[in-house]
C-alpha cells in the first residue's frame, strides 16, 4: 500500500515545491524523493513507487486533474465507441517520466530492499474514467458494464494492453515486484467481479509473465469479501493484498494455500498507535505464521498518521522477525 | 431493503407536501401511506415500515436534521462521559408517532402480507453520532472503540436497550418481523466486527426473544465478506441480509444450513431493468433454490429506478414461484 504521503513533514515540503500532484508523480526527481522518504525513515523490507494509477488513463490522452482536498476530476468517457486509442508510442513517452523515477529509485535502494511497481486494475480505472472520478454508486459504470457488456469489454480490452505496457516498462526499468491496485472490486456482484475484475488481472497477469516471468504480481481486489477465494483461485498472482475486513483464520485456510497473503491492519489503528496496534500487528503475524505473508495495512496510511507509529510498528516487526 | 422513495412519483408528491424527512417519518398517517404505496403497485409478500435509523438518536434527545440533497446532521458525541440518558419515558413518547404508524399500516395490510419493522444495529447508529454524519474513514468512531473499548461500550449499550425498546414497542404494535441494518459493519476489522457487530446484535437478538419468541429477526452487515459466516454462526438471528457482493454458492454453502438468506440483486440492475436484471435474478433464486430465501436487492432501491423494473420484477418473481 503506499507508503509515502501527507502524514510525513518531508512529503509535505516536496509536494508544496511540486506545484500539482501529476507534477510530483511526473518530475523523476521529486517521485524519487518521496519514494525514498518512507524508507529513510523506517526502513521496511521494500519501497513502492509513488505515482498515481490515473497515470494510464494520462497517457492515453485523457484529461486528469486534481484539485487540493478534493478527489480526482477526470474526462468523462460517455460511450464506448468514443474510446481513446492506445497510441504506444505517444503512451509511453507520456509516463516516461515514472519509469525514469523506478530507475532512479532502483539505482539508490540498497540491494536487500524491494521495488514495488504498480498500476490500476482495468475495473477500477474505467469507473474513474467513466464516472469523471470518484463515486458512490457507480451508476454510470455499471450501467455501461450491465447494459453493454461488449462495448464496455473494449474498455476493460484497452486498458488491458495500456496495464501491460505500463507495468512491463516499470518492469524494465526496475521493478522486482508489481501489484495491481482494483479499489472498488468490492462494488461487483459474483458474475461481474468475474468478469470484470478476475478476468482482466489474469489476462495481464498471463502478459507479464510471458515477458518477465520471475517478477511476483500482486493483487488488490479491495472489498472482495467472500469472492477473495474465487480471485486466489483463479486470478493467476503470486500474491493477494486484503482488506481490514477480511477475518484471519479464514484467510490462512482458505487462501493461504494458493497465495502469499499481504495485508490486513487498520490503517485507522496506526493514527491511534500504541498498545492496540501491536497487539492487531501481532494477531496478524500469528493468524498467517503457517505461511507466506507480507505483512502490510490494509490500505494506504492515512494523512493523520503520526509518523512515530509507523516507526514503532515497523520496529515491532524487526523485532519479531528476529524472534 | 427500502421499498418505498424518490422513484415513485407518487412517494415525491407526498414527500413534498411533508416539509421535511423527519415530519415524513413521524406524521403516522404520511409514513402510513409511502410504506403502503410500492405494495398498492407491486403487490410485494411483505411490506417494510418507511422510517429511519436515526429515529433512535433522535429519541434519546440528540438533534438530527436531513437536508435536501446531503446526508443526515446529527448532533456529534465527543466523549463517552457525554452520552445521552436512556429515558424511556421521553424516549417512547418521542417515538410513539412511529409506532403508530405501523399499527395503522398493521390494520389497513391484507393478512397474507407480512410487516417488518426495523432498526440500525448499535455500531451503525453510534458511527453516526460519533462522526455528526456519513463518514468516509470512521476516523472518530475507530478511535473510539480503538482507544477506549469500555467508554465506546457504554455507548454501545445504550444503544442495545434503546433498540430493544424501539423494536418490541414495533412488534407491540403490529411488527410481525424486525430487521437490524448494520450498513457500516464492512469497515470493522475481524475482531472489532465480532465485537461491536455481532455482539449488540446478538444482545439485541436475545432480549426481543425473550419478550416476543416468535417474532423472526433478521440482520444486515452490509459488507461483512468472509465474516458473514461468522455473523450467522454467532449472531443468533433468523435471516441475513446480503449485499450484492455476496457470491451464491459460497452463501449456500457457508449461510444457508444457519439462516435464510435474503439480497442480493444489484439496484444498479433494477436501473437497467430488462433481461440482464431477469437473469441475476433467475440466478438468485435457482442458486438458492436448496434452503430458504428471501428474494430482495441488495441494498435499496435507488431514486432512479424506474417504477416499471421493480414491476416486471415482481411480476417475474410471481411467475417464478407459481413454477
Amino acid at each position: 500500500m503506499r507508503q509515502a504521503g501527507r502524514y510525513l513533514p518531508e512529503y509535505r515540503q516536496v509536494r508544496a515545491q511540486a506545484g500539482g500532484f501529476l507534477d510530483l508523480c511526473f518530475t523523476p526527481e521529486l517521485a524519487t524523493e518521496v519514494t525514498l522518504q518512507p524508507l529513510r525513515r523506517f526502513g521496511m523490507d521494500a519501497a513502492i513507487l509513488f505515482s498515481d494509477i490515473l497515470v494510464v488513463p494520462f497517457g492515453l490522452g485523457m484529461g486528469v486533474a486534481f484539485e487540493e482536498g478534493e478527489g480526482p476530476k477526470l474526462d468523462r468517457l460517455d460511450a464506448p465507441d468514443a474510446l481513446p486509442r492506445l497510441d504506444l508510442e505517444r503512451f509511453k513517452a507520456t509516463l516516461e517520466p515514472v519509469y525514469e523515477a523506478v530507475a532512479r529509485i532502483a539505482d539508490r535502494l540498497p540491494a536487500e530492499t524491494a521495488l514495488i511497481g504498480f498500476a490500476g486494475a482495468p475495473w477500477t480505472v474505467a469507473t474513474y474514467m467513466i464516472e469523471g472520478g470518484s463515486s458512490r454508486d457507480f451508476a454510470r459504470t455499471k450501467s455501461w458494464a450491465y447494459g453493454d457488456p461488449e462495448g464496455f469489454g473494449r474498455l476493460i480490452g484497452l486498458l488491458i494492453d495500456a496495464t501491460v505496457e505500463h507495468l512491463s516498462a516499470q518492469i524494465r526499468a526496475g521493478a522486482e515486484v508489481v501489484q495491481l491496485f482494483d479499489s472498488w472490486a468490492g462494488v461487483l456482484a459474483e458474475t461481474q467481479f468475474a468478469r470484470w475484475s478476475i478476468a482482466p488481472i489474469r489476462a495481464i497477469a498471463e502478459a507479464l509473465r510471458r515477458q518477465h516471468p520471475a517478477i511476483p504480481i500482486i493483487a488488490f481486489p479491495r472489498g472482495a469479501g467472500a469472492n477473495y477465494l474465487a480471485f486466489a483461485e483463479q486470478a493467476g498472482v503470486d500474491g493477494l493484498g486484503l482488506d481490514t475486513a477480511v477475518p484471519l483464520d479464514w484467510a490462512a485456510r482458505a487462501l493461504q494455500p494458493t497465495v502469499v497473503l499481504q495485508g490486513n491492519l487498520d490503517p485507522q489503528l496506526a493514527v491511534i498507535g500504541g498498545a492496540p496496534m501491536l497487539i492487531e500487528a501481532e494477531r496478524i503475524l500469528q493468524g498467517w505464521a503457517k505461511g507466506p505473508l507480507i505483512f502490510n495495512l490494509g490500505h494506504g496510511v492515512v494523512p493523520e498518521t503520526p509518523p512515530e507509529s509507523i516507526g514503532a510498528l515497523s520496529q515491532y516487526l524487526r523485532d519479531f522477525r528476529r524472534g
